[in-house]
């Protein structure tokens, strides 16, 4: 299969301007069947206010953003995981929504909040769910989620191939750290982040994409629009044993671990 | 703190000329107050035969090795730690010895094990120790144990400032995931590697110090011996915050992260 990441700089509270933004990019990938965009790619990300913050958000039934998508995916044939400003009893959360060539798909919320996000958002509560889409498995993280081991861990003990991983990074160290991840869960992981400059946050680009042995495949420029695709070998994925003998999995020892999840 | 390794090429069955090959690096070794051993450094690895390992094997107390060890921490008032091959019971582990300036303190046995090495050892079963060694905490890991991002958040979780990696690796890919270990966790790692051919096994010297940030200070060429030291700022490792509102181990959910102690 085919996939890979559109970077683009959303405009903050600019919805309209972000759809045409993504429809042009859109026209660019070359016969994707995953695309992931970046975090918060419909509304922008430092927002103003928590009331303007309110005010852009849209639930996942009412939102021309995901309705944008959708036909995206039903006309193109094809998976988007996009970062969007959720809103639902009037409380947001920094939420990846998943389209396919039948419509809207899920949701996952950003579990491990950043600075000063817990101000705007609730924190994820709807664990790390796994999308069986017939052919693949995804599982999906958000930005500062790249810092846990334990969540990329776990979406790859659920059979996760690929980890999609909407992004608006301004560390430098995600994307050293995402192949690493891939590498000892064997998972392809696809960090698609925004670039500019949003009252005062710079962002870092290099949008990755990144293979089972920690190779980067694909990497974006630190700045500029740019839609990059490449082929996926998913029984690189599959395979587990990094040795004949030696299985990253079986090889765990569970019973050595309760550490992890002392409170 | 100055801390760093030793990588070397140990002579597969000779104790002795292993020791005097040590004992000619400690001497190039710039004022350390830890140095980290490659394992089995006393041994060499690639044994021909169970019968071969079980003479090899010597116990803690017995080990003219460990001796040597002491002798040199006590001498030079530093901590070192060594993989050696420790017989208890007629039943063989790949250790990691502990010596510093008081003597003989401790040991870690290998947890995961590599290729046919359960042929030879069994699987370590003192779990994943802290050493607090009056200035610093240290944490013991060996070489295959690097794949698995859960002992290293548990060393770190319990407190170590530093983790000692004493490896014979074969595969290319441990040089750039501790380092990433490191970051995600804000320790010191420490990978002392081999280098070498033992019986048709090649081993990738490259021996690694990476700091809380994910660099890699220190770096030993593939080939040839190799001790190199460096200053350590303890502070760095110590210092949890990643950002003024994101501290990298209270940020964790760990009632989310159940699933990694499923059998």
């Amino acid at each position: 299969m085919n996939a890979g990441f559109l970077q683009f700089c959303p405009i903050l509270g600019d919805e309209s301007q972000n759809i045409k933004n993504i429809a042009l990019n859109f026209e660019t990938a070359k016969d994707p069947d995953l695309l992931v965009l970046p975090e918060l790619a419909n509304s922008g990300y430092n927002f103003e206010s928590k009331k303007q913050a309110i005010l852009l958000g849209k639930s996942i039934e009412e939102s021309e953003y995901v309705e944008f998508l959708v036909a995206h995916s039903k006309n193109k044939n094809l998976f988007i995981i996009s970062g969007f400003l959720e809103k639902e009893n009037n409380k947001l959360y920094n939420t990846a929504v998943l389209t396919g060539p039948s419509g809207y798909i899920g949701k996952y919320r950003k579990m491990h909040l950043f600075m000063n996000e817990p101000e705007y958002f609730e924190k994820g509560n709807l664990g790390l769910p796994l999308f069986e889409l017939g052919g693949f498995k995804l599982g999906i993280l958000i930005c500062f989620d790249w810092i846990f081991p334990e969540v990329w861990r776990i979406l790859a003990l659920k059979g996760a191939d690929i980890i999609a991983h909407p992004s608006n990074l301004v560390l430098p160290y995600a994307q050293q750290a995402v192949p690493v991840h891939g590498m000892i869960n064997r998972t392809f992981n696809i960090t698609a982040n925004r670039y500019g400059n949003e009252r005062g946050i710079t962002f870092s680009g290099q949008s990755i994409l990144s293979d089972p042995k920690g190779n980067t495949l694909i990497k974006a420029p630190a700045k500029g629009d740019s839609v990059e695709v490449t082929k996926l070998d998913l029984e690189l994925a599959r395979n587990k044993w990094i040795t004949p003998q030696n299985h990253v999995f079986t090889d765990r020892f569970p019973a050595q671990y309760t550490d992890l999840i002392k409170a």
